[in-house]
């Protein structure tokens, strides 16, 4: 914090036009809601404020973290958000967009848009959710998205048949369940970034995820790299570091 | 056993043309060694004589086995056989021929011919040992082989090259280490049984063969059927069967 | 797509007989409906149309797809389809039948009949979804089934008593759940290929299917061929490639 | 210790005729010494003396042990014994015998013999080691022993070939590496206690033993039971106190 | 089937006292149901009836198999079995019984007694169902049954206190979740056979019993063997075997 | 038990002031309640009375387990009680107190005050549960607790922030869910001892607390020592244990 | 391949000036060698040429390969060469330059340099090896490396140190064994990519880098892909295909 | 660093008593060798001194950092140190002692003694490398160490011969490798903090420690703590810090 904008926190402070905790959350880069501490410093460090990921926490959490991110920023996104939490985040925020394939909970948008597009490729239609939140996730942050759905490897002329709007992505996502042999394949066509997701979607020796992640991490082509099983929202968030990086040079 | 066979056995043996053992190994179809049991059966029952899988066996023990088979036969092979057991059988039997490759020790041939042609396909130029003991295998059984390998999808448009060959095939094997994904590939592009066999050839996330068995299992590509990391000679050996049921209808 | 083929869609566009949609699907052998693209082509390449595989997708997007299929090749298959995707299906297709026990729902069948007989074995009463599943595959597809239930090898006079009919077969599935040990013993019984199907009955040790997978991979039987936990469609279809094989020479 | 036996003890002491060591190792039931501590009293509890199992042991460990257990039982039983282990007591005590297949180092043997048999099953001429273990340790301890080798269910024929053997058996131990389906046939062909004894002895998917390990733990044939994969001594030894319960009602 | 036995079905056959599938059933030793064979000469080859494994099996499929076992033995045992399963049953045969908590259904037990005693110990009281379900099978199948519960060895003194009860028994059943250390300490205590059975009762690194059945097998407690997790049925039935051995010698 | 203390009991029971089952329940240190032995002796042993374990009990069963303890110590705790449970006890015992987070039912409290604290440090807020029953199961059992919550690694300087808090703890429990990392991170922080506690939170390559578990017991901080996945009892114990050494001496 | 192109070849052909191999190669964009082929279109689709993976190949393989790639391109790298494969080339190629410790055989190096910097991490000096895969692979690739080595999280200082180089990086690998939680660390302080590479350094619940490899898949910080442990050479790969993404805008 | 003794440093530098790589080491806490960083703060910040983990380093950067830690602390603990390091290290260092058994190689040692004991338990004698570098460690630390030797939980009588010195302890170490019991039978002993390293000691079901890291894991006893497998050394660290905060208050 420069001394500036601290000689500021500390007069507003004085004229009580700030309270204590507001500034010590200011100073500090974070505000201590007791359950959890709101993290005000991460867009300074990494580019992006915080992002909720809505597992594990309840609907309360979720509106008293909301309501402090979207003060302090003016965008908010939440991720794994249950109908029930939207439910209660919209009770407050009206304006709060909820996509129920997703289980993304968005307000507002970040204003910087990107030159190049991200493509979300998926394998089947199972797996949608994925990749919608992929998609989704890549668009909030600034991303145009080409979506190129349901090109798995057993029917390999599909896939070919969009091989020119490939080449063309600045970064590509690949979503697949069953072995995951679609990253394979894409990586040793294009000549950009691939980010690898393996979804749950299988059974029997699928193991819920652990196949095609395992596939995908031994993959036969060169820079393909690999998040969570199920981990539309990294690759999305992981994509627009990579854009962020071409745009700053 | 027919009557009429029953009968000249036991003549044989009243005559002192045939010792007791070998008369008791005709009756009941196998020969007891100690050690293991020699299976004399098994050509009548599956249309194969017994193949000796070397894993474990000491030298003494192939050559003994292997002498048996011979004698009845004429024709015999040994999986998975070391430099010194291959020796030890070669010292007896001088025609015999080894692999290195493969570890395929054999004698003698079937005289079938199919008519049909067997693919075998390998990711990589790793795979070869396993790829070769599945090829020598199936030519071993009398079918014509063809090799297409090293063509992993990383660089998908040299599997495309051969589509027409690979349609052509009678029986696809496909044999691929790291995710294999290239079972799914082939799956998809040809109308006749693709037996898929996962290599130990990788490291890491591999675990030794076990995430491309995983990715072959949930393939995407219907109709794929796999069998254990390694079996190169499994998959040449079901490839046969497969030949013989289109041979016999 | 032959030269006089292309120049019939062209003309039925040009006369507004065809919709671009439908000409665009023709010509490149798949049609996108957004979240997934109809595989117009698969029949072409492998020999069957393009099943759909229900685990994971709407009721909605099950119809849009079987509609599509129906218009195009007069037959549908949909496999792991849940009550109410039948009954939404049915809504619209009163003809389509539902199995809830294979939990298949067909519409139309092959007319192509195949000389030989797909036998369909089972350890137990419990691996009779399976069972099923891999038995009305078969039959959908054009192969005569003979279906051997309840033969787990802990009672192994009951399998031995079919002994006969089982070599009659052309191709032999066996289902299994516990140890699959069913699979190794009828591996050596017979001269045809055999298609081992684990299945997720058990409990404990059992890892929902992991153990017979494993233990069918190991098989001690040669020649024997493996697919997914509870894939029971697969091995149907493996079977029926075989078969295709067999009639086609 | 009754009263009787200890009033010896001490008298012996008080006369010079027993070292304290001694005597506080007969009190107590174990001696210690300093690296491990040898316990005297198992025969008592358990009706056999210790076994002295030989991995992770240095020679001379092994030796001080043996030495000990020797004096006081006149009979001991090392398993898994390196060749350099055996060498390394044989020079001290030349009448102790080594099977190097088992690696069973012995000296003496139970005096008592039992009535009834154990009979000792291996699927294939690999087992053999193991089987070795469990046979020798079940001899050593007083069992009428009956090998019936090589005996896998991929050529049934020869395992029914011995089914009057069996069932006269009193204990029947199977040994089996690969898929270890001979377990749950034998477990329904007979009405006698079965212990199943998994061998590390495959490759690829039977991950050193975990496979039949866990197609054992599931057979379909009740009463079957399990002991680590390998662990020939552990089976030979479980089978010997059936006997010995057998023996004294 | 004796001679004289044969003539007597055939006998009735041709006056027509017994119906053809009866008689099929009696001379090949099992009844096809269609989805099932019930077997009717297991009591011959192994002294007890067919038990009924209740998982997986609809209600219906228990009711028919039930009433065909209880018209050849006057006495059945199901396992597993549901509420909804039992009261199906108890509706056509109102004297059988059901215990909630080891799932078991029977009607009728073995007029054999035994003259030793099984003991069945468990660690917890939530190892309760699973002792039950050994517990009550061995009492159904003759034998006396001391229950020793929660001697867990986190309090050794509790298990220390019945030291003597332990070791006056016939054969030692060792229930236990968590570690399954319980195993170990009273292997080390008896000189009878101990069969251990690990159970599902645990959280975390326990994975749903894998934990205490690794301990189990790796127990280094000689003569100690193990059934599948939460398999009391099995243990139960084992100590029988056991028991019978004894008695018959 | 000392002499002076068996005559009074004795004395006690001759005069009837005492039942002959309590006066059995006194001297051996446990009371047999048929499913269960109340272990009274453990506060002896182990410096704290027996803890309820709620998992795997019936509402009744922990009803009776916690009348008697609480009769003999005046205070006791159960864990994992579900809410119907918590409801059973209260119902008798209306002073019982319930924390549905934690899940913990607690009555009384130890009186013992220790002079250090014990810090508890969560990952996130979806941690919570376990960290609240590690801070009240410290707190239940002596300790001062300074709780620190929501400090994951992924933004260092919400910790770092607290590193002087985290120096002058006595003993520090670490709570974390996804990778577990900041284990590691605390362990090279402070001179005192810090126990992990990976948690069930997270998602896919998690695999339900396996991966924190396996990173905090191969981390690369020197001392730290770990406890089951969401055991945060476990480790409030652990630390109570500790803080009893250092007051002790 | 342009039509001048192709021309060109033709020519070529046409007066001896290229054997008809060589132009077949041209035209398909891959070489056959038998043993594998030759990916010469690879530079065209991805923008690096063919990289040899020496695992698993002999001498004489790698040299056949390293021979034409040469010829073609100008520079070579072989990843995991051993020094027998290494002084096989050197042999042909003298100017090949080998180290040791990262196992990479390079000739050449490309001509273009990044203007960015890719920070390599790692978190002991056991990980060594596999950072310097990583570092020599992004040189070799045309990137300025900054090497920070042995910052691991357990002295939370080293890495803090050098927070304002690690933010000044356009692209940071993150190289790490043991729990790998530096990922993590590391993730939340900067704004560029991160790519993790976990590695196989560390012992008993470190699984041979399967522990990082879930952690870092797991990580709490947003924008974390991860590759293959061991992966050096993936890391380094996939780091050069952002700087181009950045480069070519 | 105080502010006297940064004057001091400044001091030595500008009067070149002082290099200024060696001033900065001081003043930053770690010095950077290149391959490495030697972290001087340590021992401020937990108590000790950086200890050398040995694994994976070659002999000559162990004694690099040797050297510096020596230099600054006068006295050095390499763990894991391999025979050939431990005499690259005495070829400059004659004093440093190395234990073959243990793999530690040390010189000097801590001049503070603590009061209370570690007693350090072994399970078998398989188990005494581990043991030993727990307890060597532990006395390297200042710590009177009590080794109790061979006492697993199979003869449980050796184990409570030594209750007495057991609860005498004021922290105590259990190593064991088989299934790993004697840790929950100790726990229920003891008042006193227990840490539990599992060993690598065993077999088959045993998967190198895996075992007994889980039954430790998810013992019935409370307030045990675990660590790595083998890590003998954590265990020592461990106790030490335990033993630190005793004496510390």
């Amino acid at each position: 914090m420069s001394g500036h904008r601290l000689q500021d926190v500390l007069h507003r402070v004085r004229e009580g036009r700030m309270s204590v905790e507001k500034a010590e959350a200011e100073i500090r880069g974070f505000e201590d809601l007791g359950f959890g501490k709101v993290d005000y410093a991460r867009e300074k460090r990494t580019g992006y404020p915080e992002v909720i990921f809505g597992l594990g926490k309840t609907p309360d959490q979720v509106l008293a973290i909301f309501a402090r991110l979207y003060e302090k920023h003016g965008r908010v996104m939440v991720t794994r958000a249950e109908r029930e939490t939207a439910e209660r985040v919209q009770g407050d925020f009206p304006e709060a967009e909820y996509d129920p394939m997703s289980k993304l909970l968005t307000i507002g948008r970040t204003e910087r848009r990107f030159a190049g597009t991200v493509a979300v490729l998926s394998a089947g239609t199972a797996d949608l959710p994925v990749s919608e939140e992929a998609a989704r996730t890549a668009e909030w942050m600034g991303n145009p998205v080409e979506r190129i759905y349901d090109v798995g490897v057993a029917g390999i002329d599909r896939l070919l048949a969009h091989r020119e709007r490939l080449q063309e992505a600045s970064v590509v996502i690949v979503v697949a369940g069953m072995e995951g042999a679609l990253a394979s394949v894409v990586g040793g066509l294009v000549r950009r970034p691939v980010i690898a997701v393996p979804t749950s979607v299988g059974y029997g020796a699928h193991f819920a995820g652990l196949t095609p992640l395992l596939g995908m991490l031994t993959s036969c082509a060169s820079g393909v790299t690999v998040v969570n099983i199920d981990n539309g929202f990294g690759a999305g968030y992981a994509a627009s570091i990579i854009q962020q990086a071409i745009l700053e040079g």
